[in-house]
């Protein structure tokens, strides 16, 4: 199987290969790119924006490599329609795979995210999936993305800060990271969870249930419904060079 | 008063200032421009993205140019987000204003639209405009944006049959033009509906309305809330080079 | 242009001809009638149905003097759907506007209105049109209604009070004026607000806003849908002398 | 205990004295009023907002003469707020009560009543009581209320192939009577759908059900809750003679 | 009339004739079982599980017995899709018609009941019900089920004090009991609430208002629909020898 | 990696250990059980309470038998709430997984059952999992489940009629397979509604993506929340001998 993680941000070393690897089987292929256009980072919609197109045609270059499978490794799911409609293969979004399984694995879940102001972002997200009664509240810790590695155990306990007020405070079971920056941090977080009074608390790193997503869509052939995403039609493109030349979908 | 209507598309003469303007009041000073980058026709999720970033650069542009509010000129609301984070004067969506306004005007509304395939992109827009329990349906009359203009008559007719099946089927009482390009058609098709037996059905022409939102706001002085759209963290960005150039939220 | 306001009660002197021509437009000519059978005041369902058939009769009397449109003086919007049913003109409800206005405005409004009491008819409201997930809260002053404009600085630093905890304790993001009788203030309320450290909030002034969507609507011809609000079928009527004599909808 | 059915219109004769009996337990004292101001029969919110002052009149009344609930005879359950705020007693108004325990003998139920205009109505219920998701369809015999009574052979006929298409077309499972004055047909309709076919959906004769709400009620001692309907405050009316004189309420 | 009450457990004395007796109308013939095969007391899905193939059991064996009705005497309603299924006579779940008369009465309720562990319950019952809306919140005085008889003036104040709470902070206007086993304590926990500054705050006993639902239903011969609840398929059963031996639905 | 299935009916043959294993990854060793005690299929709420406590039985057996997650082998997911309950490890129904994941590989799915009157089953189960808004339909072979496999070729022309209908007359863009003893008939419905014009329209195998969910969910060690599912208390049972007699939820 192979599987290609597009990390939709132009910052060099924000992923890492050994984390995405250690996350998929061990007969899985997995590959990595990030972008040459857009942000440094994803914090609002403006910064969307700016990284959704190459996003897509990381996506499309996907699909001409022969991977089963393409996971966008950001949880506001940039270009997951866009993509989707560019392709056959699955494209997997880690906010909205990781979404459905929280709703399974309890009755509610929060979602502990960089900033407060993603907030939005992540209602809007959960209205889309049609699971916004699920989720009990959006908890940040405050770190900006790319300040997020800086210091693992710190991070542990911010994280688990968020995790404990949204249980006493907003009624939530289960925690979905709302970055995939957090990627690793789980296990910490449900140790000092547990230490802390509450057991059996699932916390889901949304990266890595992403992988896993694809991985059993690919297992099985599934591919997201064409009558939902049809491929767009053919038109003239002005810009946007950097987007496959000899595809269906190029500027003409 | 000062209005810039953006027209997200590179194609020129879609929009015609006359119509834009006839749409003002008397007293306005409506301006508008089209795209340099972008798509020619904006009818996909994948068109969308690629005319968004441009899009929200005229947005930018607007407000420095002293503009009291802006329009855009597609009923897809593209860049509507991203945009009211950018600037502080108010962005008017097309179809956001529209569905609001024909949830006043009776119990449930149609849209009619160009394509089948934006039925998604409508349905999006009502949940994320809260109002998806009052749009009865989305139809369309199966024309390509770039041929509606080409024979008005025959357009008038294709939205009255789509209309009247949207209340004789679907339980609608009002109806919205689903692309801006329809502009001028309402008087014609309310005529016809009446022809038909159900006169004192309002259809909304939903650009010349949203003219009339943006006029509105600009009279009381309202603008969005920097609460629901805050400002964009600066950071790098690489290319879109189109983006005014020293804005706070341009590439370093 | 011309339009009708009626204000729903009986008590001389509540609204203020001056503020209303102020929301006007120079080219608007506006004009104002009060209630001679009803309630001093609306602040129960008990006030509103005593106030609600001589406000329909009013409505229809302003048809008959060829008003373009009607806008009820009420954020309890009564007589919205009987004088809908009577009329062809439209007729404007306060509270239906601003609540429609308050969601493009952000993503969640609260209501800040005279007395606690008055919660279940904005509720009642928010749901009828179809709003409640915005709505983030219904806050009140406790002044009662005929109290109002006693002191008018002193309402500005009460209405800031309930604005900054609905923004800090509700989640809210754009306030409502509850009371039509309220107006004239929301430039006071923004300031104090941004003064607390809430710049950019938005504070509707419900009854301002409702002229503007006359306005709006006037100028594009848009009336209600009949299929809606169809004219009620003529009957006999006991008692209720002051609705028109000639009507087709009057006593035989 | 003793119970007071206000038929809000002022036809006389429209309620028949002998079926309200009949539909009461025998232990029950059961008295029966009309109104002197308001519509000769309620078909439109025009009508409703006719009806109601006179109504909650009747209603304050039963609950000075000592009776222990009252119930309004129509199923736009016009009065029921303004009147569960004027009284402590209960007060039942019949479309609410039907469509609860509609709602617990079956997955989904529909209205049949006397005017397609009146689905509005029925869908506003619905809606307010929260019981819209139940609701499959609102269907007309298109007999105007009064009427009614002519043919009761040939009502239950029209009821019955009412009931047949919403359970073949629209899934309904329970059949409720959209209007009060169809007392005494659900037994005909319910052995009329055993003939087509259909045993086994329960039809529910609305006016009979409220009466035993309030029977159940009184016997248990249940009242609303003045939270939800707190008493009005008092003030000047003009107007409205025929409320009680000397009630808290009355005009001064 | 003849009613079959089925209290769900093992534990004998749990429910006292005397007190059901007493909720009957004085022409009611009312008769009680218990299990043989179950749970000592209801606290968990898994005990619900353990209760439901002998609650069904009865409710078989009391249409054999002729009943009219019958009431499953827990607030669970454990049992009540498949004993609906299995009958025609109605078959009365105490918190399905508790949550539905609760609605009705006021604006809101809350339903306060002996362990937070049934909070997942109730939300669960208030969803299928449709009532979701309506329910303001679940608290518990945390007394196991088992334990709830031995204090009861206790029991009382425990009661109250959840009342208030629910009142004070979750917006509750309305009280309903979580457990059948409170029968008894309305009335001391209304008049406690009053004394507290909360008259006219409706309590309602559950269980007996199971029972005035039974008899209205039976007094107008009102059955639940086999449409939504048809007559399981006849098929072999291994184990279940309780199951009554001849019965269509009995194993072969 | 071990995984458990439970058929909870007790019917020999009716799942083939073949089937399942084919659907498991090559390292993952897969047992299965069926019921000792229960019935021969489960098509109505009768049915599924007399397969509930077998099946929780089987579920906490699986756990100490140190299997990492168990699956239960039906659409009614029965047992789902009582074993996560007992149990620690995850357990999989397979409705609310394939419920889940259809609604990411599409806008809207239809259900594809064996009979009718299973509709129920699946819109209380669409309720409960959030997803109701997603379900387009329910449509039914009207094939007895223990039937399906009779005729395979008949059964994949009989799954593609109803499909097809599903997309033409309810809206659907994906398929679910309502039954899972319909395994293995998914590429075929596949091609068949490729062949009739409807390629790109996936169709899931509910018991083949039950068994994905249960590999990527033991492969990252999660678990459900036991603050949605706490431990029963532990209390005395009467009968169900054939519940694991050492267990802290045995009978005392």
């Amino acid at each position: 199987m192979k599987l290609r993680v597009v990390t939709p941000i132009t910052t060099h070393g924000f992923a890492s290969i050994v984390d995405l690897i250690a996350a998929a089987r061990p007969d899985t292929e997995l590959s990595h790119v990030e972008l040459d256009h857009g942000p440094a980072s994803i914090e609002s919609s403006f910064d969307e924006m700016l990284a959704v197109p190459a996003t897509v045609a990381k996506i499309i270059q996907a699909e001409r490599d022969g991977m089963d499978a393409v996971i966008i490794n950001c949880m506001g799911d940039p270009g997951l329609d866009a993509g989707r409609e560019a392709v056959r293969i699955p494209v997997i979004g880690p906010c909205e795979a990781t979404m459905h399984v929280a709703s399974m694995l309890g009755l509610t879940f929060s979602v502990i995210t960089v900033m407060k102001s993603l907030r939005r972002q992540f209602e809007h997200e959960a209205r889309s999936y049609g699971l916004s009664e699920k989720m009990a509240s959006v908890r940040a810790v405050e770190i900006p993305v790319l300040e997020l590695e800086d210091d693992s155990e710190r991070l542990v306990q911010m994280l688990a800060d968020e995790a404990q007020a949204a249980i006493e405070h907003d009624g939530a079971h289960v925690m979905v990271f709302g970055c995939t920056g957090m990627i690793g941090a789980a296990a910490g977080v449900e140790r000092e969870l547990a230490n802390r009074g509450y057991p059996d608390v699932p916390v889901i790193d949304s990266m890595v249930w992403a992988i896993k997503m694809a991985e059993a869509m690919a297992d099985m052939g599934l591919r997201h419904s064409k009558m939902s995403w049809p491929f767009p039609p053919q038109k003239k493109i002005a810009g946007y060079d950097f987007l496959p030349a000899s595809t269906a979908l190029s500027s003409i």
